[in-house]
């Protein structure tokens, strides 16, 4: 099938305009910043040839939105990227459009365009790059962290790790409390230790988490008493995409009411201090108060 | 070596904040609007594996930039998403990054932001997401063509169907003038026949070029005389990246003095009219007024 007509079939009616020019024009409110992110998922690497070509396309979208909701951005348009082998089953585009389509939905966001095509040497390769918007001067970057705050997490972790067949729900919906509450905030995609590493990094301090109190998903728990998984596979695997925060403990409750208020759940896993003298950006902290060793912190896609 | 130590070594120094964040804030200017395109480039489908990393660098942003200028708007940055080979060689990386370095700098245009991946199918895939800044109201559709305006074209067409190592140059200083001149304009990257055709159908018009006045490179009349190309090979290839423009006859002498005080050359090709009866968007018509035959129109990526 050629590329216009795979075009006109699939993804022109996921777009805001049929796609009709090679760019899209978007109107940017007055007294608002544009927010951009961009990740690329392979199959095979970020999602595995078992997963359902309906379910591709819904992770690799999510795993964008991920990245707009940690900006405090609320989602506007993407573009999408294709690099597809040759012999691609059109079944196969089929179903990822339909998945797309569902998300699309779900997290308010329009395709505004991209490209696609075929690649020779195999391999399918798919590229997002989401566009958010947030109030002028409210983005909420890595860099904002404060000594004392504490680090918030949403939802529970651990079930990518358990199943590569995991669909991950990024909080989209709580961006504007984000930009309410958050001096600083990352999605989890590499690992809460290295996401929470680079929040660190980025704001200049360290933290220092509680192990007990990372909200590890009863599977997580199991596992970990089982021996199916270690703490430390558990907290390095990435894709979970909750969020991890910085915000002064006082506005906890505040904010854990108004996220219930959306359906996303709220745990103050540790606290950002000054940076300490061992040089380890990140400690976990054991029931009794040892801080626990890791050999690696996260999820190297390289 | 790591995903992270590559985007500090080679990405950072091309971006516009060090790519301290998964997300880039950008501000657009009150009263424009943004333009997005994107365009994915696949070694040995888009650049052949003889081109050097830094041609290739180059030849993928300037897919984008070509959009960009099609759409009459200024260039403002670009996100960078790759799908790499494991095996790479960080030379090949090294020399890509110094491509697109030296690009930036002709374009005006800053790395926002992307994502590295290795891509364990094999296959090497760049994808590149590029955004730009109309006035509001400003932007250049296809859709815009009137009858009775002429097709203009930028430069010189032929010379990337004779080398398959030819370096395009988009005319991405013309984006103003394309704002003030034109109705409506495409960038050849898919042939002349292809892309005029966009433009026809989104116009509901037909076009009528004049072979003779279809601006071919030296080379390009040499190859056809010689019988190294056919005129269907030079009209039906792509990814010259010049301009094909709709704009009233009385305009063009204006717009030929500020476009070549810019260094831009331009040609009256042909004429748009009402659709005609054949069923034909583009017709050429060779010395003695005959409609040529062509049995494609354009370069089919998938």
């Amino acid at each position: 099938m050629a590329e216009f007509d795979l075009i006109e079939k699939y993804f022109a009616p996921l777009s805001m305009d049929g796609l009709k020019n090679d760019t899209a024009v978007l109107d940017i409110p007055a007294e608002h910043q544009l927010v951009v992110t961009s990740d690329t998922s392979n199959r095979g690497d970020h999602f595995v040839e078992e997963m359902s070509a309906f379910d591709a396309g819904r992770k690799c979208l999510r795993a964008n939105v991920s990245d707009l909701a940690s900006s405090g951005a609320d989602p506007l348009a993407y573009q999408l990227n294709l690099a597809l082998p040759k012999d691609l089953d059109e079944r196969w585009l089929a179903d990822f459009a339909a998945g797309l389509a569902a998300d699309q939905k779900l997290y308010n966001i329009a395709l505004s365009g991209g490209d696609t095509t075929g690649m020779s040497a195999g391999g399918l390769s798919v590229s997002i790059t989401a566009l958010g918007l947030v109030p002028r001067g409210e983005a909420v970057l890595r860099s904002g962290a404060r000594a004392g705050d504490v680090v918030v997490i949403t939802g529970i972790l651990g079930d990518a790790f358990l199943s590569r067949l995991h669909m991950p729900s990024p909080p989209v919906v709580l961006a504007p409390l984000v930009r309410k509450y958050a001096h600083a905030a990352v999605d989890i995609s590499d690992g809460i230790l290295a996401d929470l590493g680079h929040v660190c990094a980025a704001s200049g301090l360290s933290a220092t988490l509680e192990f007990d109190k990372i909200p590890l998903s009863k599977k997580g728990r199991a596992a970990l008493k089982n021996g199916e998984a270690s703490v430390e596979e558990l907290l390095t695997w990435g894709e979970d995409y909750e969020l991890a925060m910085a915000l002064v403990p006082e506005d906890f409750e505040a904010f854990q009411a108004e996220a219930n208020a959306l359906g996303v759940s709220l745990s103050i896993a540790g606290r950002f201090d000054t940076r300490n003298s061992e040089g380890r950006a990140v400690t976990v902290l054991d029931a009794s108060g040892q801080a626990m060793h890791f050999s690696k912190t996260g999820w190297v896609h390289f």
